[in-house]
């Protein structure tokens, strides 16, 4: 029997039906929706093994994402996962269409029907209040609409952005986030969709496996400046979630950015200290998908480059092509980390109480939930 | 008395007067370069320190750049470098104008200024073939012009960019480079200048040292992209030099990029093996500016994660604001790969002659040159 390790897992993607968003929309949103225009649309990279997880269904054919008694037999319970922060599929993207009151009224559509359809379903559900950025000070309103329901953990955003982050554009964001004591996070997958411009820094690249690789540019120029913008010296509260973007690059980013600091300080006068400590206060990373050196040695020491017991989250993905299991990932992880990156860095984060963790049986390699007498 | 040992400098900015690029130029290029109008100019971030060390001047107050015999007696000499690249100022922003054949004229004119006043003026110098990309067949008559002419080692292209370079646009550039047997090389300063588009995957950022530590992600993408569209298959004798990047980023990035090939390779039929083993054999990193953990021993750690010994070599920047001198990129390498990356992988590369080293004083922490008795 595999060993027992409680989960925490902070990135799942629930689905839904359009069909249903149409209930929480009003007119004429509801009528421009019901059209089939929903959003800025795909950017067209094409992922030849499709995105989702082709083995994510029931015994009767239905995608286990599609509600939360599916999701939560096929998923949470094999993997024993105490909470699993839903980000709902196509949300992000709608944060880059032209019209930012359609994109607030489907964001908050989408919102409401998690709030509905799924926390109620199941006491290991959280879920990110998906937010708008073409318009920060309506996003920082559906922010305040939703704080209230506790089932609602962190705010969440788009990294494919036109703007780097940092910028007072952004600000009515982030004071509301932290006025309701919710952190910040990003996911990508929208890189180069509607308003966002081109997904790397060369440009529109060919192909989808250029795009997901290089997908870790866009976090790297936000995260650089939400601390050069002093974002982190305004709202000193304030918690950056860096999701899916892996965690390889961060080490050697912190020293090029400290570097520079020492050297250019003069142009952010509002910094007291070098970057590097901004971040490892401020900034936390999911796992997935985690780096996989031929030597596994070699991700173990970037590891220990930062502190990771405290920057570093599980996230599966599920159910995406390149997810990663809550065993997969623990075998990749030093020993010494293993239980914080797997439960307790998100526990202490998101606030999530100790529960009674289900105890399962350890079928398909998963990863068994114990309650602490293993 | 420091250790001897020779050094090859891959990266050093000699400077012009403009009037002397009207020299090289023809009409109407000629007019419109006297009018002032000479490119697309630059993006207005701003380095407080100036981008020119203010102390490279002579005891006459000239600016040592500015002239060949200048740059020697006041770098080459008092450091013992024995091969020195001139990559010059205000080259590479050139090719991102609107108008290619404009373009091509001016970066004639700058090869054609090197070819005259600075290759014959030193033996110790070598030059890169500045091209513009925003033409590529221009681009590689320009680089069959000036091929035969020995001093030029490389081809050298901005890293701003509107498309990343392993797109076929750009494949007359890399067909005339293998046919000289030249190495291609980018370097920045051009991100978000003229026609490049925002200098980051998230769109324009506010200050220099946003700017200039986000440069790398310009570097992943065009990385990505060469090896992606498979230009290394296509030309597999062509090198690809990353000058002015830092190193750090590289093992990470690989990581994910043969990772992701593995599930998706099927849109890359052309690469026979991962990413990471075209990078391994066709790709070299100069060394400026040198990442500096706290801890030195991470630095080294990440230079044992991939054959630092064939795909590192040292750069000084020199002039510009942070560039790092030999005996300073020297102490934070590896002993064992130190000689390689300071001189033998470049001249190598370059196929330089071994030749007797001066031997110098070494005043001021200069490292000294010996000719291998010490």
């Amino acid at each position: 029997m595999a060993p027992s390790r409680l989960v925490i897992d902070t990135d799942i993607h629930s689905s839904y039906d359009p069909r249903r968003i149409i209930d929480f929309l009003a007119e004429p949103w509801r009528t421009r929706y019901a059209s089939g225009n929903q959003g800025p649309g795909n950017l067209g990279y094409w992922n030849p093994n499709g995105v989702m997880r082709p083995d994510a269904v029931t015994e009767d054919g239905v995608r286990v994402e599609s509600n939360p008694h599916d999701l939560a037999r096929h998923f949470l319970d094999p993997y024993g996962i105490e909470y699993g922060i839903l980000n709902p599929e196509r949300s992000l993207h709608i944060g880059l269409g032209t019209d930012p009151d359609f994109s607030a009224a489907i964001v908050a559509a989408i919102n409401d029907m998690l709030a509905t359809d799924w926390l109620p379903a199941d006491p290991r559900y959280r879920a990110s209040i998906t937010v708008a950025p073409n318009d920060p000070e309506l996003a920082a309103r559906e922010i305040q609409r939703l704080a209230p329901n506790r089932g609602f953990v962190q705010v969440l955003m788009p990294s494919g952005a036109r703007m780097p982050y940092g910028q007072r554009y952004f600000h009515p964001i982030y004071a509301a986030a932290v006025a309701h004591d919710l952190p910040l996070a990003l996911h990508p997958g929208s890189e180069g969709v509607g308003i966002s411009g081109a997904p790397t820094a060369a440009g529109y690249p060919t192909s989808y496996l250029e795009w997901h690789t290089g997908l870790i540019g866009s976090y790297m120029a936000h995260l650089i400046s939400m601390v050069s913008e002093g974002v982190f010296v305004k709202f000193p509260t304030l918690k950056f979630v860096l999701l899916e973007g892996g965690a390889a690059w961060l080490p050697g980013l912190m020293w090029r950015f400290d570097k520079n600091w020492k050297a250019l300080r003069i142009q952010t006068p509002w910094l007291e200290r070098p970057p590097s400590e901004y971040i490892m206060e401020h900034v936390l990373l999911s796992t997935q998908p985690i780096e996989e050196p031929e030597n596994p040695a070699e991700l173990r020491a970037i590891l220990g480059m930062f502190p990771a017991e405290k920057m570093l989250m599980f996230s599966s993905d599920f159910p995406h092509w390149d997810g990663d299991t809550p065993d997969f990932a623990a075998r990749a992880l030093p020993g010494g980390i293993r239980e914080r990156v797997l439960s307790e860095t998100a526990r202490e984060l998101y606030r999530l109480p100790a529960r009674e963790a289900t105890l399962v049986s350890g079928t398909n390699g998963a990863v068994v939930a114990g309650t602490g007498d293993e």
